[in-house]
């Protein structure tokens, strides 16, 4: 037996608690090829939001009823697939369980000398690619120029600002809170807290790219203080995936013509190609310390709504994962 | 003597004729390397808006009390630089006025045997540039996509449809009446009257680019029709530019994220280099017959500032011209 998490109902607004459902589900024996995964962390991600509201974008809806999936780190139990064998770490899609199979073909191995296996959800692992994509494959940042990015001490933001720091540029970067704020400070960001000083003032030097988490008021900002030629990089925008009516969009649009500005959305599931030379150039910094991550962990299957949730509260500092089961095997 | 238009005050919303003052003027005799030329055709442009506004963008303001320098055509009357003699028909930025003293290194000599001279402010001119220089060097686009163009029966607009069949794209344009609709489609356009028909309904196949000279609900509507990957051609937004107020951008800016669109500003005078290129390949189309062009010709200099205020009503079918003196010398 294990427990799982499914949706309930589609959230309106903020995500609640009676959106989802914990329940038992019974862990099928694993066919030729298959691992039985125990999960030890499970990733709540804020693109995680779009999938609950049933519209399709770029990745089909969450069903209402059925389990969550997503990014998970756990231990093989039981493997009938020749490349794993039971103790090994792995990442997977398994999403909010606590146990389930997987076709081995579609696992990641992972070694826990290299790395902590966490990580593989966060600075290793999708959030990292994301940043490191979006600076050097979208933004193509240039040492010398000065970065915006938002939601900076977030899972994504910290990993991007510290990779642009690290490829010479100036970084500017935004939080909500005097602890966040102080993190980013320690590790050579300029940052501020939108809560009490306008990004309009922060970034009034300019700026030539912006790294674009968060969306509404810090994109306006952004666009008002970008110079000629400037780029944003279309990350997401995480003030807006509660709403339930499509916000205006910036009012300022206008200085994409007049500033020529480049606006470029990715996806990160559409660059897993880039995977190999991401941990090639930034699997180094975060082994010799000079990216530094953080990781808020929360206990317990039963907590992970709650924890998906303070997502768009800002509760978390670096990467937000939840517990499941623990290190060890026994 | 000569008369010239001066802007007498900032337009507040839609240009004024008492926005505007037509006075007399001196004409200074030519210094050595300089040319006096006698203007035939001045051109008015949407983008001049802006200059009127004071506000520094990529481009000077006028000021208040100063002659409106932009595009003209003439002939020169005399010459004080060895690579012109009277007679010689050339393109100037003298603007609105009948005659004016000239720099010569910095006017082109056109051959009135290749193309009719007025050509040079549209087809052949800053709008023809424009629309090759968006479609080719910022959309890319590609045979066999489908482009939506705004403002198709405007000077950009009407060459960048074209251009783009010529390419092998299917082409969807607007325009704001039933003769410009008949005119594109009697050139192979798709076209639709905006003032009837939502865009949101002419494009609900789908489209990969979108060429924007409108802004604003178009805008929305074309972020809304476009495919994974899109493009758009942030070209002008001559809705919005006698907006007295920012009004808000797109709602579903957030399209861009999840539909990886990429948004891109230009102005034509960063692509001055491009000019040699657009003019081998434009330039036959034109002398062909291949790409039709249309003049809306406004008589008098006097009428110059209403022949302005008339791009913002759709006055113009193509390239709005004043005549403001005879073709020939005599």
């Amino acid at each position: 037996m294990t427990r799982e998490v499914v949706l309930a109902a589609r959230p309106v607004g903020e995500p609640a608690e009676s959106d989802f459902e914990l329940r038992e589900a019974t862990v099928a024996a694993p066919a030729e090829g298959e691992v039985v995964v125990r999960n030890v962390f499970v990733s709540v991600d804020p693109y995680m939001r779009g999938r609950m509201s049933g519209v399709r974008t770029y990745v089909d809806p969450f069903e209402v009823g059925a389990p969550i999936d997503g990014g998970a780190v756990g231990r093989v139990v039981e493997s009938r697939h020749d490349r794993f064998a039971e103790g090994d770490w792995v990442t997977s899609q398994l999403g909010w369980c606590e146990q389930g199979v997987v076709d081995g073909d579609r696992l990641r191995k992972l070694d826990p000398e290299l790395a902590p296996p966490s990580t593989a959800l966060g600075v290793l692992g999708m959030p990292g690619l994301t940043a490191w994509v979006g600076l050097v494959d979208i933004g193509r940042v240039e040492p010398g120029e000065t970065i915006y990015v938002s939601g900076a001490a977030g899972a994504v933001g910290s990993t991007a600002a510290q990779i642009a720091k690290l490829k010479k540029l100036r970084v500017i970067g935004s939080a909500g809170s005097p602890e966040k704020v102080e993190w980013l400070r320690s590790l050579g960001i300029e940052a501020f807290d939108y809560r009490g000083t306008r990004a309009k003032d922060a970034l009034s030097d300019g700026i030539d790219v912006y790294f674009d988490n968060v969306g509404g008021e810090q994109l306006e900002a952004a666009l008002g203080a970008l110079r000629p030629f400037g780029r944003v990089i279309a990350c997401g925008a995480i003030s807006r995936y509660n709403d339930e009516r499509a916000e205006p969009g910036p009012r300022n649009f206008g200085f994409i013509v007049t500033k020529r500005l480049r606006v470029q959305g990715f996806i990160v599931s559409d660059h897993g190609d880039r995977f190999r030379d991401f941990v090639t150039e930034v699997g180094p910094w975060v082994r010799d310390g000079q990216i530094s991550y953080r990781e808020t962990i929360v206990d317990g299957l039963e907590n992970t709504p709650s924890a998906f949730a303070g997502l768009f509260r800002g509760d978390n500092t670096g990467k937000m994962l939840v517990r499941v089961g623990a290190d060890s095997l026994s």
